[in-house]
């Protein structure tokens, strides 16, 4: 991997980079889709390249227990598998099996920490973290070393260690000692990449919670080992004033002659303010979810496709839009797909916003050149 | 609308025909895939034109409660509306309605007669049907007239005047008298497209059962009216060999210079059988209704994609199979994505089986051709 920054913004952090993998370039600044299973849910492989989404994010946790990552590696990897030729990149796993552990993290923000996990995770300790599928009631252990190897089966161009994603409402002890174990766990993960680069790069994850001690020592601890860029990760606040406030103080402390990533963060107030902090991709799930709860991005915001306004409306969601839904579709047709629950309106209404994401990075990185960020 | 044969099998009734319509050649005999809602589900209208299905049919009664046939006529009709630029075809509503109040004919069939409907249709008359529409709860009455004015709304190249459809359990007096009435619907039906035929062909329906001598009553009847084609409708048996021996039956009794149509018939060991009787057109769900449920089609009769031998198949469908799906993706994959309940799984499983109903019509015709059926 190879990280090139064609223009760094007179007038704050932001900077307009490539990021050069073995399947392609991604543009950055740049946002990155997930899908989950190995799919960008309702659209085909082909299609999802033709709207241009450079990176696309997939689950580990959720590919390891189906198909299996052994599945995939006999497929020749996940680009094979599922018929992409531009990058991906995968994580550990650690989130999805802490978030069985702990609740999710919106469970647990709403819960205030009372909400616990569904039993699934058997025993937590220094190797890994030893848990139930929900597929066959087997038991997984996910460790550093299991981990990288199965992002190794999978083969995403970019790479993330294990590491566990403390809860929100934790004391100041036990977060120290997750963050201890975490610079272990990531950096027998490390250890383990190296021995078999296969050409993929890693990203070091940053964490430390809201706690901005715990963040400077996770940049310093990390920073000074060889990972190919970093990701932001672990608790980021509870709302954005805080996310704000601790991507202000932590961005600074990464070097800026490598990628970013800041994980689990795709909506897009939070990315205008976020990019002139110098955050370079960020992932989220939410305009594929917005899109099959018939909420269609526009310049001004966005539009609830499912509001009765839209009945007689023989429009495109937005003028001049050039996805292909767009293209071909009209908000009556999408109102009457959506009222009916037919499923082509899940594919329609997440091709738009996919777009929509696109068009937004590709007018950023534009105005960061033009100095207007 | 002009039908032209170009090849009559010299070995049985089979024929080879094309059908001239406002929007493009239907060629026979051809696969009609349903697309209630005015949409094939899982699919958008580019890709269903990609295929090359050549005419597509959807539901009047589903459109009349929604969005509304004054929605579809003030978006410019339904080609419109959908964005299609091929063939529509649509039904009268009378199929849905009386299904609603005699039970589906499957429930019925499986409980001899014994289940009826949900309550909804309030009243039977001489003039048509009033019922309840399940979305809004207002009262709906479909007559020949308001079947024919919604389906003008609609502009479909080809319409059904509005009929009933009786029980398969139902007396010998009961499906004369329900026959005679049928007629006097289809020709009040016919009287009102004619006062305005708006380069719409309206196909006369056949009923009577099983019943032969109704079955040539009716056709006695429409045959003499100018019907630009025919469809069977109605019970045509509880089993192939009664569907069989019905056509064989009736079909001679049908006009050789018009098409005509099998409503609700589409399975291919049917085909089959059907063509060499003289039929051109059938419409089903069944290819699409069997791709969501993971049976997709083969030369061989088809396979269950979530069986788990085809865990690890990495090939297409079908080896030298064209469908964009096989064009991309395994076995293993689409295994996968079945067992990840994943949306981005029906459709690729919809692509290929209609993409296979229309090869395997082309494959067909040609045969007709070469006087090998």
């Amino acid at each position: 991997m190879h990280f090139e920054i064609l223009y760094q913004s007179s007038k704050s952090k932001a900077r307009v980079g490539r990021i050069h993998t073995p399947h392609g370039i991604i543009q950055t600044p740049g946002f990155v889709a997930v899908g989950t299973n190995g799919t960008i849910k309702s659209l085909s492989t082909d299609l999802v390249e033709k709207i241009g989404l450079e990176l696309m994010f997939c689950n580990t946790y959720h590919l390891l227990l189906q198909p299996g990552t052994d599945v995939v590696r006999e497929a020749g990897g996940l680009h094979s598998f599922m018929n992409r030729s531009m990058p991906l990149i995968t994580d550990s796993g650690g989130f999805q099996v802490f978030s069985l552990a702990y609740g999710s993290v919106h469970d647990e923000l709403k819960s205030r920490g009372k909400k616990k996990g569904d039993g699934s995770v058997l025993k937590i300790t220094e190797d890994g973290v030893l848990f139930r599928s929900y597929r066959d009631g087997s038991k997984v252990l996910l460790t550093p070393e299991t981990s990288v190897q199965a992002q190794k089966d999978l083969g995403a161009d970019i790479i993330i260690p294990f590491d566990e994603l403390p809860p929100y409402h934790i004391g100041e002890e036990a977060l120290k000692f997750s963050l201890a174990r975490t610079h272990r766990w990531e950096l027998r993960s490390l250890a383990a990449h190296l021995k078999e680069p296969k050409r993929q790069a890693m990203y070091g994850v940053i964490h430390g919670g809201i706690d901005q001690s715990l963040r400077r020592l996770s940049c310093e601890t990390l920073t000074k080992e060889p990972f190919d860029g970093f990701a932001i990760g672990g608790s980021v606040g509870k709302n954005r004033q805080e996310l704000l406030d601790l991507i202000s103080f932590t961005r600074p402390m990464l070097p800026d002659d490598k990628p970013n990533h800041l994980l689990g963060i795709g909506d897009l107030p939070s990315l205008h303010e976020l990019i002139p902090l110098g955050i370079d991709t960020f992932d989220s799930s939410y305009p594929t979810k917005a899109a099959r709860h018939g909420f269609l991005f526009t310049k001004t915001g966005g539009l609830k496709i499912l509001q009765t306004c839209h009945r007689r409306l023989f429009v495109p969601i937005e003028p001049g839009c050039t996805c292909p839904t767009c293209q071909t579709t009209s908000l009556a047709y999408l109102h009457h797909l959506f009222k009916a629950k037919e499923l082509t309106a899940y594919s329609l209404a997440t091709i738009h916003n996919l777009h929509f994401m696109v068009r937004t990075m590709e007018e950023i990185r534009k105005n960061i050149c033009e100095d207007r960020l």
